[in-house]
């Protein structure tokens, strides 16, 4: 009759904070959607501009990307690193 | 009589986290159907560029893509890649 | 006198997580019905240029519409191949 | 003196789930009448336009559609294949 | 001194997720009624394409009351689909 | 010294699932508050139009309604017609 | 030494039901005020209009209200209909 | 050595419903305020037609106050008349 | 060793449902706000029609306040009222 | 080996239910911010309007302040009020 | 072996209560952020009634400021004056 | 084999608060940032009022800040002060 | 077979509150994006006055930042400042 | 038999608390997300300018980015200094 032991409890907990950390990803999604639109129409005002706009563009938005990446590193960690180190 | 043993409650939570980590799809959905109305309406104005102004929204588009891709990422490891690696 | 059993534990925290990453979807029909109105105004606006409008909108939407399919596969994976992977 | 058992559990589970799942229609339901309203104002600007208009309209809530169905397929899942494939 | 039984734990949560699942009118409801008024906005501006607006309204309308019939066709499964299947 | 009984547990949950569903009646609220608005706004500056806008808020609003009422009919269906069906 | 019976967990659950039902009123209330607004100001511009006017608003607020009356309705269900139908 | 009893069970649901029944004030508080501001900006335009505009607001605002009356009908029924027809 | 008894149940639900009737207060807060904002605005523009502005903007923030009278009414009733009318 | 008693209970459910109701202060907070913008933009348009556009801007911002000062009273009341009318 | 006495359950949930009042300040943050964005922008637009519209902002953000106040007030209370009044 | 001890039950609410407490920090900074975004549009406009512009920004930033440091102020007592007085 | 002790379970209490301590930072989040898109706005529009909006939107977004530093203290105090004073 | 210890607990909630920490990044993609249109925007009206406007914008977003490193920082610390530091 086994019950739940502590690394049972560290994995579960770990399972719904990576869950936690992904909803980060809401963030940059609207944001970097936004930027797209933006870049869309502006794109279709000015074509001739359309290399300088697309620059902007992704440079932006690689930069707003940033907190949806350290979601998923924080997620990463709490699944793979933590455990490999079980020392920890 | 058995009881909810150790990998049952990491395999639950991992389920939850799973669907928590989808929510994240929320944020690229918005975002990416505000980038695909501009898009449209800025072509609807300048059908010449149309080109120009497809190739920008896709291109802001993939990058929204990434976080809601973190997410699957994530869901995708709690429901196969760790349970795999019962080890951890 | 059964008890819950681990496997019931799973499947039940497996239907919980199913639901929620459904709720995934919110997000993409906003931004599609968003893409939508947008299509319909510009061709009321534009109507020699429908054809471009109706690619780039539906071309958009596409896009837009992955995450929401994230949420599905998810579900679908927590609901089915889970389930039959049972040594997982 | 009976007591819930683990198909009972998995059931009631389901039936949240279920539920959950069904609130993903909140977005399709703005976004669409969102598209709608549009629809409904470009054709009175344009009524000439007006094929074109609700064809776009109904093309572009058609892909809004989808993921409202993900919802609904994913409860249909929950309800009735996963109690009939019992052996999951 | 009876007890909670697995048939009532079933049809209590059956209860709960019917009710998750009729919120899902909320998005439906807000959306049409949107269209409500823009519909009532472009008749009073041309009173004389009151029947195209009309009709697209309606249209558009009854595609954004789908989803909202997801959340009754999955509250009605609930409540009596599955009791009365009761072998599921 | 009795105690809660599977009756008073699944007519509780009733009662919580039936509290629920009004809740849907948020979105109609707003939607049709909206087009009350909008109607209004469009008799001020069209008042011989009163009849035509008047027809087509109402209709639309009638749409709208319509997810009001499933939460109505759920609520109905929870608190009279499952505990009259006893024996679902 | 008593304890909770039967009768009072139901009726202790309905009271929380209709504090739920009651919440949907939020959505007329925004509703109904924002045609309010939008009445005074189509009076304040078209006075001679007022007659028509106010007509409108009242039609479209007592539709915009029905849902509220819904909420009503459950509740009064919750704490008197279904008590004195001590059978159900 | 008292326990809760069955009545303090009641009471206290009792008291929480009612609170949340309260709530459902925010609604008609947001509208009627939105009503209040543009009736000032109407007569601060048009000072001459103040009669008129106040009527058609306090109008407006007195339907969108039946709904906060509601929850407050609701509150006190759960307070007052449920305990004093302690039959129920 | 004395323990939670039934009135302590009642008073302590009593402060909880009172802190949330509190919270209506959140709608006529913002709701004012916005009618004072708008009659600062008016009177900007308009200095000589101060005295009816103000009186529109307080009467209409008048009946705006009711419902967060509401909730005090019904915080009071609950911390004062119920209480010595213990009998209840 | 003493315990939690009656009146420890009571006055942590007052601690919990005072903070609720401080949670009310968040809407006068945004409305009366508001008012302050609109007020310091009319100013600016109007200089010479000075007196009356504040004037009109606190007496609006006096009466959003009600239902702050009620969540406060409903906060004492708890806190100071019912702990000396022990007898309550 | 101590236990949890009554005086620390109060004085945990007091650190909960305080931190939910606090929360109150998130309301006055955007208001007068608000007031803060228009006032600047009225002093860019007329420097010359510089010292006019400051006056008139800090008097609207003053006046905002107090629920964010009350908040503050209520965690003092519940942190450092009920525990002196140990009576209470 | 030792237990939660009151001190500890004390210091792990007050670690919650104070968690709670920071997040009233949401509210000042949308706000601050909405007064920088507007300050640097202002002084885009009229460099040449730069200084009157800025001296109007932080002044009203500054009054915004303070429900921020109201909710540190809480978090400090909660964590430093209440320990220190242990009496308390 | 150890169990968790006092400590454990205050340690585990300020993790919890440090995450919840970082949430504040969603708001300078938003607000300092906002003044980044004015700022590059403004610099679009008026290139010659760059040093001065990029002085005016650092200097806001300054202030802005200070809130996302509070919850910063915050939760560094919870994690190394009070278990190194162990004596609090 | 094991059960969980004091270290497990610690390090399940810090997971949690980890996950908590992640979301503040909703924050900042947000308002980068808003920065990179408004970015793309004006190098599209003014390409000329286009270094200078980039400049502003990673300038703006970099500070933005600050609250969710911080973010970052926390959950660092939960997941690696806090066990390293074994002794806290």
């Amino acid at each position: 009759m086994p019950s739940i032991d502590p690394k049972a409890f560290i994995l579960g907990c770990s399972a719904i904070g990576a869950g936690l950390a992904a909803i980060a990803g809401i963030g940059p999604g609207i944001g970097q959607g936004y930027a797209a639109g933006k870049g869309a129409e502006a794109v279709g005002r000015q074509p001739e501009a359309q290399g300088d706009i697309i620059r902007t563009m992704i440079l932006g938005q690689a930069i707003a990307e940033t907190t949806g990446i350290y979601g998923l590193i924080i997620a990463i960690i709490l699944l793979f690193v933590r455990p490999l180190l079980g020392a920890l």
